[in-house]
């Protein structure tokens, strides 16, 4: 069952879904966008939709499967676009039963929207006194009106304004919006359609049935033991969140510093997971925080000042990453302070901390220069002209200010890991439909952290052929609604990977082979790389930046040397 | 014979030029464009390069043969780019038997440097002294210093701050820049590479050199001849230049106004070529002025303000339209203003007034506020955040403040003819290497003015062909250094088509026919495309924002509905 929202004529239509039965996720949004939505449409424009899409496991109690697709054409850039994100609301529609929410058209008045979803149906209200609040409190005010057990996905006053930063915040399971469908400026879609926040509430919701459900409870032990086993999903990521990763990467020059001037920051342990730790630990934060029902990895966090008050959370490495080492910065609570803007604002923490080093490098602030950072941040909440600079986005910024050195694909920022000395997660960069994205194929694994085999980072060798697997694999697990980081474990530990394949076919009384499921995979990448054609961007698009070919990243002094031609062999499939 | 000019080692080296041998204009820009830079490179980066190239006729007493090729990748579009111009620097560098000037790499300072070329050489010299003028005092400083004799291209602030709307300003016969290598923002990788202004004197160049002079002389009267007795190139351009244009377009209901949002406009006749005239007249001001050696046709004219003071000359209808009607201003004074604040900058007034348009559709001032315009525009000057927006040209803009309409293509600004009421140029627009470019293949000749025979623009009938055809032959007359505008004559006077065969034959020694020559414009659009291609731009991004397809344009309410899949047939030769 499906709700189609008209922001036009204002109405909510419930369909009963066939055509889209079997998709879930990613899948499942990008179908809906594929066959839906004109590839030359503008992003904001009448044509465009925003898709939200529960997975395949979504309402179980599968581990980690509370994740959350939303797809649509990015206005940032200009490809189809599947955002994930974690929180309450994924279990939630679940559990009710409803397959996708599909936002179409835009309105013709300017007044705000909420769209209310229940067991009773699905209606839209005017809350046009929401307008010019950011996402906190607008969460506050939907907690006020309809309680606080309500799932809440909002966007800030960068979704409002249309920023192509823009991100849409979701609650956790303690009701806090610390969750964020970042990348590709989805908040913007949102905004252009004047819907200001999705509230839903599952109560009265039946259990999810199953074909099987002895299967699916064998199937989810096994993804279980597997997360309870491995090392990375049971002690590093429960002990010190996402942020581990700082001086991993550094130690392996992977961590871009300065906009990408070097691999390695000499202010990595201040900003480190280990340092993270000691202070929440310290200050009375937390971390192995679970951010959506059935996480048993726990890599959220609760982040406090020195007064012991809540200043952020879900501090993921790749945040402190772009807001710290990217810009030069190494004191974690000014780190903590833009993580908190940029989710209060509703933009993208990795789109902006990457900005704002672009705008660094134009020298609107030194690197290293926190409160510069922090009062640059603030210009975007106040929606000035240079505040809508940075809320587009790096491309934007660095064309507006003369740039060369401008670290993006397909006009989205590239994240945390330096495409020159993390080779495999360059090709992912490269090659996605999504613009440069790590989640996308994440060779940070075997390059980095030697899961899954090991391909030597720093190396040409063998990186198109990892990246491709893991780019199909990563499409099949976003259409589940499982975390990605089951991978860890499942990359390692067959049964895991088996437990995966025997819930998806208990659930929904299925008999496919894991080659059946990565075969979705596939299918989610052909898809999405049609739209991309049909939208004006063709395969020659695939590549980094040139300074990323030319221009040596200390320590190891390497750079981006896979060809053009190898990195087309990727959709060799 | 052609110059190598490398910005990082300040260094001139002169070269044979064999390998460009046969080349002119934009045959000659596009084979070093493509041959010398790496599609994928940054365009202000050290990979781009800026090309100066005169025409097969350069140099020669041919009529109308003053026109000059630049050519680089364009910041603007991401594409190949060549903005051609009038002035007085084409006719030196052709009887200086200058092939090509091509600057190199970027320095590794912010100083400035000035490029002199005379018949002793090229040399390079450091004029910082320069630096943060615009074009106006720029010139004034260079004529002080090298005589008022010499041909002088420079840029303003605009291209020192690298807006990606930034032009390249030359000056005319009097010494007077009054004319732009406007598009696609080339000015921008001139200021990329640090040089302000190229400065060429051709005291003691000897005269060209011909194969066979009478068999020239006999071609150049052809063409002459049927320049002087077209009516379009005789009496409509001389005496009201190409501003006549105004009332006609709105007449036929595709003049865009206000954004886009009507083809005809109320006060058109108040900006029209007529009025212009009027007031040239009345205030001591010139039409019938001719912008470079040999021009037969003089399109150009000197407007003053009530005073008898120049405000600004060149004043053509795309300028008078995108800066007037566009803004929904029928203040011709005003215009006049803006015209030579954008001459000052140097920015190009095509793209300057569409992203006005779109900065007023976004609600920074209200159409048909001419003093709010002019003070938008004086942010550009400023390079303030917002001028440096607006400088970016108006996608940037679009984007920056969250518009739907913005008339793009491939990132660059739709010109004077709406697409849905003139199909032809809308096809242009749509298919072109260049990004939205009426010139690249003026079907406006056959839709509007019934020269070249008689397509009904508003049928999508025969459109592809119209264009396709027009832009072959442009290609070609882009190689030859004639002005464009000799095609209103050769299209219906055979004997002037002849007579340009004979004159390129005649000064090469070349037995070529008309098709040899067609074939060249072929080859520079396959040529132009493969590089497009190559910069990840595929034919699938040749079409018109969505609106066009989708919001009817008064008086005719007509869409744009030519189908991608034809749109795609035009490359098919």
């Amino acid at each position: 069952m499906l709700y189609r929202v008209n922001m036009r004529g204002l109405t909510v239509t419930k369909e009963d879904g066939s055509s889209y039965r079997g998709l879930g996720g990613r899948a499942l949004t990008t179908r809906v966008i594929g066959t839906e939505v004109d590839p030359n449409a503008h992003a904001l424009g009448a044509l465009n939709k925003l898709v939200i899409g529960p997975g395949l496991l979504s309402g179980t109690g599968a581990p980690n499967a509370g994740r959350l697709s939303l797809g649509g054409k990015s206005p940032l850039t200009g490809t189809i676009k599947e955002s994930n994100v974690g929180g309450a609301m994924g279990h939630k529609l679940g559990r009710m039963g409803i397959t996708a929410i599909i936002i179409e058209d835009v309105p013709q008045d300017d007044k705000l929207y909420v769209l209310k979803v229940d067991m009773q149906g699905a209606v839209l209200e005017e809350m046009s006194e929401l307008k010019g609040l950011d996402i906190y409190d607008t969460v506050a005010r939907l907690q006020a009106k309809f309680g606080g057990k309500v799932a809440i996905g909002a966007i800030g006053t960068a979704g409002e304004n249309k920023m192509t930063a823009a991100c849409i915040g979701f609650t956790d399971m303690d009701g806090v919006p610390l969750r964020q469908a970042g990348r590709g400026g989805l908040g913007a879609v949102m905004g252009s359609k004047g819907l200001k926040a999705i509230v839903v509430d599952d109560a009265g919701a039946p259990l999810v049935k199953f074909a099987d459900e002895a299967a699916f409870r064998a199937g989810a032990k096994k993804l279980a033991d597997a997360l309870l086993k491995h090392p990375v999903t049971s002690q590093g990521l429960p002990t010190y969140g996402t942020d581990v990763l700082v001086n991993i990467l550094s130690e392996a020059g992977g961590l871009p510093t300065n906009n990408f001037s070097s691999g390695r920051f000499a202010g990595a342990n201040d900003i480190g997971g280990e340092t993270l730790n000691a202070i929440c630990k310290e200050r009375g934060g937390k971390t192995g925080h679970g951010c959506s029902p059935g996480c048993i990895i726990r890599c959220s966090n609760i982040y406090k000042d020195t007064a012991g008050n809540q200043v952020t959370g879900g501090f993921e490495y790749e945040s402190v990453w772009s807001l710290g080492a990217n810009l030069g910065i190494n004191n974690l609570d000014d780190i903590a302070v833009m993580n908190k803007l940029c989710d209060d604002y509703g933009v993208d923490t990795i789109e902006m901390g990457v900005t704002l080093g672009v705008a660094m490098e134009a020298g609107l602030a030194k690197f290293g220069d926190s409160k510069a950072a922090i009062e640059l941040l603030r210009e975007v909440g106040k929606a000035t002209p240079l505040g809508r600079v940075l809320g587009s986005g790096a491309a934007v910024t660095g064309q507006v200010y003369g740039v060369r050195r401008v670290p993006v694909v397909k006009r989205q920022a590239i994240p945390a890991y330096d495409p020159r000395a993390v080779k495999g997660v360059g090709v992912t960069y490269a090659t996605t439909t999504m613009g440069a994205d790590h989640t996308a194929g994440y060779a940070v694994a075997a390059n980095i952290l030697g899961v899954g085999g090991k391909v030597d980072p720093l190396s040409s060798a063998g990186q198109v052929e990892l990246s491709r697997n893991l780019q199909i694999a990563t499409a099949f697990i976003d259409s589940t609604s499982l975390c990605l980081f089951v991978a860890f474990a499942i990359l390692d530990i067959p049964e895991g990977l088996e437990g995966i394949v025997e819930m998806c076919n208990a659930r929904h009384g299925w008999n496919y082979t894991l080659n059946d499921y990565l075969e979705m995979g596939r299918q989610v990448l052909r898809e999405e790389r049609a739209f991309n054609t049909k939208a004006g961007i063709c395969d020659d698009a695939d590549d980094l930046p040139d300074f990323f070919r030319t221009e040596p990243l200390p320590p190891h002094n390497v750079v981006f040397d896979i060809p053009r031609e190898e990195l087309k062999t990727l959709y060799n499939f």
